[in-house]
């Protein structure tokens, strides 16, 4: 391809809002542009990246047993409905009236469409397992669009649903969603952590994200540095604390404590280490059919997770309850004579001697047993994992890394196809569910992941696998025949020799068509220039930026150079 | 791939509404799913063919010189407002809010976006010209969704965008786009026509269709015998009619006509030719800002091509008058005294001793000299061509054909450029709109044109550059080693030989595999069944049923057979 024939709009200017490099470098790169909050374009370079990552996604796919398909976009409310969604799902799901009133929502997520794509076509347990997916558009009606590509509105996604007779089948299709969504991830060149993630309400260990380390993601990893455990600190686990520091003795009683609220005031009051203080955090859980003030307990030294929270009461979301909604306790909340449900942490089971509130305003319990004041508590783990905390597996130190979310996958179990009665008959001719699994890539996110993971304050830096073209041959005055012919040359050579080339035949300035060529990322560039009358051309790397000068008539020292 | 591995769900029930072959093969041979009118899902086997039709496309596109990209499908209304279509475009834009209460539509087309896409990137004469193109989802809203996927409302397109410093040099990427279309669909397989069609208001001749003969299409061609001269009869003229009839004689009077209102009755009342009775027809035309009764005149015995019609008033939609509208002259109504604006066909520019409506109930006028009763009258070609008149470029016979609408070429001009502001510099610095073309495929539909051309009562019956497989190997009974594993062994090698091969290994009965081998409609059969025993296999081709019998030893005759 000629740089004079695609259209690459690469600018100085990057938008406003953009705080990520993936964002600046791709609007001023000429890979997208902003249509409207969460909704951008792809120029003919990033259409080509995002080809490349498709291919290799369906490569990987396809080879795995997956079958490719393509779901409506547009989707009927009705099947929302049956699954209970329509009503549940928050703003994110767009929903809107077609020209004969009827209700459609935009797929923000395909189970209902799958599930009812496959029922009644798949009938028995000869026809299993199965598993379908697409490549296709997404919308999530984001209420803060932001990070170009990261958190977009309209994307592209891998979406695939697997059908199985029995859970065992659906473990055996996970594994090997695994294998194949790692196999993807290492071909597109990309520095990747496996973790354990949140599996919502529906528990167990049945999912598993997979994330870019790049220090701008905006998930936490909480990671061991002696074994390979590793999590979303949303479903991260850690070996329980032991508590050193003493445990304070006092009888069970009630004190005066005006004014003490914080975890650190009343810490202080009563000169008691944090650990053996209560900490209350109360939130109002909404559900479909009502909103609730719920109230979590952790340790004074701990944080609640929020999503470990909502797991916990099966909200559909849960938002912080304000001191109104807390009737004038807050800061003395505790476990006992409460009207709000409440949830304890696990660790803070059987503990004894603990300081807490007494529900009533400037007054706290003290030498708490817990079991005794409160025998009917609901235990949770509840607790964001911090650094230095032990590895639930290995006691190893726990390190925190960030990461971008760029695969999930999860087992679903029958979920979706109860709800939305799709059944199959067993071997005994008996009708049950069909047990399933679902697995996604963020198709579209993943040209941000790529690039906050190689950039440099000059541009972005492809991977080899997924670089537009992976050499440009740099034309340094394209209007001096005795440059551009032997440019020319070698871009033949190149194309011939199956690499993917782009000849920078622009009419512009040298420093011009170099900016282009850090700020797109191309993996190396080729200059022709004055040298060239000494039959020289310099092979710049575009990671180091090294450059090393090559003789022209030397084809093989290129091609080694350029590692193909 | 195997049969087993892939989800092909064949059926013997077509969808009550299916009344094209088209529309009962893809859903009965598995190749797609209706989710709602109009929207479909692609199960594997229609994935795999559209994928073929798009890389056809994306070939001859990119040799071409186009550049793809993919543009939002959610669109804002802003840029529909700043072109004016927001408000003029009928129902079949889907408008909706967002969360923020801000307007979008899904796109049905995409010039707004692609004219916004490149105004500011695109700022000199010497970035020009320039092609861009998506394939990429769309969505009309129609009012009557049918026939599968030839009148969806959720479709796959291919929309092409091209921007030009002038009209000669629009005019010449046309002709390009003209030939890479033809390559396309010559490669498709598919016998088609490029016809002059319709090009709206703007006029001229700058738009061209392409048609794939097929008895069901919704689409009159009008073909000459003698030359090549072919049109969208909604487009297509004719040599003007020589009248032979006897030519009344009258002087110009008004005569009483009681109950006297068709052209028939006028005819017969008069005992006059129908080509000297002046037919009107009445309708409502709606434009931006009011409904207007507007009436077109035509010879008795030509009838009115409504998309000339509409042109020819230029409202954005034209429908039938009421005889209330017309307050009581229904039948009388005549080119003199109207207040209703009215348009009378080129042909009878100039005609006298013509017989009209007098604009009052129960008269006629006689003796009509149209010159000297509607002086200012405007003429416009408003007929639709008939069987057997005259083609206007060599006299032959004008014949009728039916065809199915896969591609239209548009010479749009500034229209889209202007209105949204989107300019550039010329060599001399001045500022102007781009000189635009568009150019579009219907992808998802041409899976219709396809099999609508290529079938019989049996099923489909797929190009070879289309088909999903090229070759189905059935095993008659795969539960029989000896019968299986020498199916295996063909499999592998025709795969090595690089051809399209699905084996049908599944334990169902050899008739039911041979049936959907004729319903899906790959090209050729390999059948291994009994006489294997006696190293033979047979060879069917599905477009005759034609069977061979070939030694299992000569893959060479193999291979010819199915023209590899």
């Amino acid at each position: 391809m000629r740089f004079s024939n695609i259209f690459i709009p690469t600018t100085k200017e990057a938008p406003k809002d953009a705080v990520l490099a993936s964002h600046q470098y791709l609007v001023r790169g000429g890979f997208v542009s902003q249509v409207s909050a969460g909704i951008y374009n792809f120029l003919p370079l990033g259409n080509i990246v995002l080809d490349r990552v498709k291919s290799i996604v369906k490569e990987e796919l396809d080879s795995a047993g997956c079958n490719e398909v393509i779901l409506g976009f547009v989707t009927p409310a009705s099947l929302w409905e049956e699954s209970g969604r329509f009503a549940r799902y928050g703003k994110e799901l767009l929903r809107f009236k077609d020209r004969k009133n009827l209700d459609f929502v935009l797929g923000p997520t395909h189970e209902e469409m799958m599930v009812n794509l496959v029922r009644g076509k798949v009938t028995s347990y000869k026809d299993l397992p199965l598993n379908l997916y697409q490549i296709n558009t997404k919308f999530r009606d984001e209420a803060r669009p932001r990070f170009g590509l990261l958190r977009g509105r309209e994307f592209l996604m891998k979406d695939g649903y697997s059908f199985h007779p029995n859970e065992d089948d659906m473990v055996r299709e996970f594994a090997l969603m695994q294998e194949t969504y790692s196999k993807i991830f290492k071909r597109l060149g990309l520095d990747f952590r496996v973790v354990e993630a949140d599996s919502g309400a529906i528990g167990g260990e049945g999912s598993r994200e997979f994330m870019v380390l790049a220090d701008s993601g905006e998930d936490t990893i909480i990671v061991c540095d002696s074994c390979n455990y590793s999590a979303n600190i949303e479903a991260g686990t850690r070996k329980p604390r032991v508590i050193e520091d003493e445990r304070p003795k006092a009888d069970f009683d009630k004190f005066k404590t005006e004014n003490i609220k914080t975890i650190d005031e009343v810490s202080e009051f009563f000169r008691v280490s944090k650990s053996y203080c209560v900490k209350a955090i109360a939130k109002k859980a909404i559900y479909d059919d009502r909103d609730e003030i719920v109230i979590f307990f952790v340790r004074g030294d701990d944080e609640l997770e929020e999503t470990k929270a909502l797991n916990s009461c099966s909200a559909n979301e849960i938002i912080d309850a304000t001191e109104e909604e807390l009737g004038g306790v807050a800061g003395y909340i505790g476990p006992v004579g409460m009207s709000s449900q409440f949830y304890i942490d696990s660790e803070l089971k059987g503990e004894t001697s603990l300081i807490c509130g007494a529900n009533e305003k400037d007054f706290h319990f003290v030498g708490v047993d817990l079991e005794k004041l409160a025998p009917d508590a609901i235990y949770k783990d509840l607790i964001a994992v911090k650094e230095g905390d032990c590895c639930p597996k290995c006691s190893g130190k726990i390190h925190y890394t960030k990461g971008i979310e760029v695969g999930h996958i999860f087992q679903l179990g029958t979920k979706y196809s109860e709800s939305l009665n799709a059944n199959f008959l067993d071997e005994h001719g008996k009708s049950k569910p069909f047990v399933m699994g679902t697995y996604g890539i963020g198709v579209s996110r993943l040209l941000s992941a790529i690039i906050e993971q190689n950039h440099d304050e000059k541009g972005a830096i492809w991977t080899k696998e997924t670089a537009p073209f992976l050499v440009d041959i740099v034309v340094s005055n394209a209007k001096k025949e005795h440059e551009l012919n032997p440019a020319i040359e070698i871009y033949e050579k190149l194309k011939e020799a199956g690499i993917d080339v782009i000849l920078d035949d622009r009419k512009d300035r040298f420093g011009f068509k170099m900016k282009d060529f850090e700020l797109i990322g191309f993996p190396y560039a080729i200059v022709v220039g004055k040298k060239i009358k000494d039959g020289l051309v310099e092979v710049v790397k575009r990671d180091t930026l090294e450059k090393i000068e090559v003789d022209l008539s030397d084809f093989n020292r290129i091609l080694e150079i350029i590692n193909c």
